[in-house]
């Protein structure tokens, strides 16, 4: 009963468009590839398949942390999207990994001016105890003002921290204050605390908390930038603040959980391999539109793209990370393929939303080949900047993989409004622009093309370096 | 033990204000009136007791319905901060008035893509049944749409209308729109519906719900903006979407609640009494920040400023309605103030928020008077435009006094950010900013002044007309 279960937008769009063409000549020279890349890159901004797969994610499924029947219904709809978008090889590579699940959550001031708080539990937060915590609060306007305080110190006390997330293009922002969510429920018991409440890792001023993961550490939960502004008010007037704080959640250990592939083999060389995708799995509170649903699409849409108007010389593989926020995908895929690593010709994730491209860099010593020649010459059309000092940050979901030496891109997007979104309620598809995730696509469809149509090999042109860290969208 | 029940930082406030100066002479000439206008004008601007009076209600207070123990701690900082101002005759008018309480309510899309929706029951909308509602919903992308739907002909169905606010400068969107929340649950019911779900009186495109009140019908909520347009997606796939909706409330058919007054005595013509206020009261989900705390701050700190440096002739009267959101408070003032009203100068109430001045008229027949003259003088400084065709709505607890053939002004508020945050969470304090609520100060503090030291009578210039029926913010 396949064919019902199709989703019904994908079907329509897939009756629109052209099948896969069948197979073409050798390998193209660097002009015939420039000309190629230049034609599936406006072919790109024109087409309409990744905003079609977009909507259908993100409608049809909604959300879908890991570990929920909701990633099952999106692991079909998966596969159902590839099949009907004419990948090869459709399969699902199944894996287990630790599952956090959101129960009911709510907090309050008590005294002395009674009024609700806007919260989420972090990822891997422990349950409250029956009946909740009331405690008084101890805030700190910086982490580090937090971190100065002794062991022991905070005894009986929640903590809570209001420092705020700067906004930027790059993002870099979410890195500086990644901690004060990741570390901060582990820091937080190592001074006697009872509960951590963090400012979200928000760049917007609404009244949405913004969920993510977090160490071990004591029950913990993000606050609304509004909720936290609030608090900074109440413990600025000198009294002592209480609040009572109700957190439950499930945790399965061993999770199922699934990476959905497509393919489209190459017609000469089909064990080389690319490997690009997104992450399906998202958090709860919104449909995870931005964060990953628009990866998902922009690299389905771009792969489907860069094997027209002929099948590419190399495979061009699509992977549907399955378990990115709460982690585990990208080292099951690496697990899996260890043996086929060195084949894989390149990886790269799209996680940062759908905001335009604006630079990127490419792997060392490659810029000047036939086939990034080829590449870079849509960078200009589509205003983007090749700045060899752009920093690289690989993927969450490719970090295994880099590690088995493969060679990875990824491309600087504006990520401005991300961090208004990200992890929040309002993670939705009313907040992605067609036009600049059709931008997306057109300079990943374009990569994908003459690195598929050409025999650039990357490991031979310098080794493999990270710059800098890499923040975990 | 008052002293500890002071608002702390209106406290501090005070003890760096100078006291209400002594009475000084006789009515002032036009010249003199315009140069105490503009004083008073330019230090509104610069002062900070409206922010200060905003900054401790919606912090130590927060939100606070009618009927709701909030309510009784807002009577209570009332008086306190009216008090600490130098107010006289502080009093509370208690009135009893119907109050709905917001109970557990949730709402989710049951199939064919099961998710969660954000939804805020309207204000008198009955509970659910236990175990609540299942139904499918029939969705109208126009009220008008839903209206033509004959009688009967929703029969078992969860009627959805998803027709969106138009933002504009002068709010009058909202009373365009209107009758989708206060009518559309009695509309669903004749035609036999089983709830109501409408797309929130909303400009903004986050996940927030906005409250309000409705008249009686079938239980009825309100949709985020995204919830709403995710029905509008589903419902266009064609497949039947069935929708799960549990509402509970409390109701209380004669709720106490209050009026709060505080005067400051006029030193000539006491008895001559200019009624200006805010209302005290709020919906649930936010600090009720721009509604109505704005008002409240607004009229308490500009009658404040109009008696500097000397006791004005008539009294200037501050009026913290009670219960504007849910209604009663109008008209409980009127009636109790029914034989004073021939003595009323002028009535008046800021509900739109902390939005600028930007345009105002004045009654019929009085804008050349001296009074009037001296006010207008201030208007090109403050960029507001005199505009004798601009509309007057008055306000939702100045109805009963109008009616009553007292005289009133209302100046036209910038509302083009008023319905992004309107009854819903992200109605708090960061979202004013200081420089516009100052603004709307220092108009109101310069028209108190002018009124209150001249002898105009508007009832002697022309009778009392509205242009247009009044919108009810």
């Amino acid at each position: 009963m396949r064919k019902l279960k199709l989703p019904l937008v994908v079907a329509a769009a897939l009756a629109a468009a052209p099948a896969l063409a069948a197979p073409a000549a050798a390998p193209a020279a660097q002009q015939d590839l420039a000309a190629g890349a230049q034609r599936v890159a406006a072919q790109a901004l024109a087409d309409r398949t990744a905003w079609t797969v977009l909507d259908s994610l993100t409608t049809e499924v909604g959300p879908r942390p890991v570990g929920t029947p909701a990633m099952a219904r999106a692991r079909d709809w998966g596969v159902a999207t590839l099949k009907a978008l004419g990948f090869e090889n459709v399969h699902v590579e199944t894996f287990t990994t630790p599952a956090w699940t959101r129960g009911a959550e709510s907090a309050e001031v008590v005294g002395p001016w009674p009024q609700k708080l806007h919260v989420l539990g972090l990822g891997r937060s422990p349950a409250t105890p029956p009946g909740g915590i009331t405690a008084e609060i101890a805030l700190f306007r910086s982490y580090q003002a937090f971190l100065d305080q002794p062991p022991g110190s905070l005894t009986g006390k929640i903590a809570v921290v209001t420092q705020e997330m700067r906004k930027t293009q790059s993002g870099e922002g979410y890195g500086a204050i990644n901690a004060q969510r990741t570390l901060g429920p582990a820091e937080a018991a190592k001074r006697g605390a009872v509960a951590y409440l963090l400012r979200s890792l928000s760049t917007d001023d609404n009244r949405e908390p913004h969920a993510g993961s977090a160490m071990a550490g004591v029950p913990a939960a993000a606050l609304s930038p509004v909720d936290a502004d609030q608090l900074e008010r109440m413990a600025a007037r000198g009294k002592p603040v209480t609040v009572h704080l109700e957190l439950s959640s499930a945790f399965d250990p061993k999770a199922e959980a699934y990476n959905v592939v497509g393919e489209i083999r190459g017609r000469e060389a089909p064990d080389e391999v690319l490997v690009v995708g997104g992450h399906l799995d998202s958090w709860d509170p919104g449909t995870g539109a931005i964060d990953d649903a628009s990866g998902v699409a922009i690299m389905t849409a771009a792969a489907r793209l860069a094997a027209q108007p002929a099948r590419p010389r190399r495979t061009i593989r699509v992977v549907m990370w399955g378990s990115e926020e709460q982690g585990g995908s990208g080292s099951a895929y690496a697990a899996a393929h260890k043996a086929e690593a060195p084949q894989i010709v390149v990886a790269g994730e799209s996680d940062l939303g759908a905001g335009q491209i604006y630079a990127l860099t490419l792997p060392k010593g490659s810029a000047a080949s036939p086939a990034m020649t080829a590449f870079r010459s849509v960078l200009p059309a589509l205003k983007v900047i090749h700045d060899p000092q752009a920093p690289r940050f690989g993927g969450s979901d490719i970090e295994g993989l880099m590690g088995l030496g493969v060679p990875f891109v990824d491309f600087n997007q504006d990520a401005t409004r991300y961090f208004d979104l990200h992890h929040s309620a309002d993670d939705t598809l009313d907040k992605v622009k067609p036009d600049e995730l059709a931008q997306n696509v057109a300079v990943w469809a374009a990569f994908l093309y003459t690195v598929a149509n050409s025999d650039i090999d990357f490991r031979k042109l310098a080794p493999v370096t990270l710059t800098q860290e890499a923040p975990k969208p």
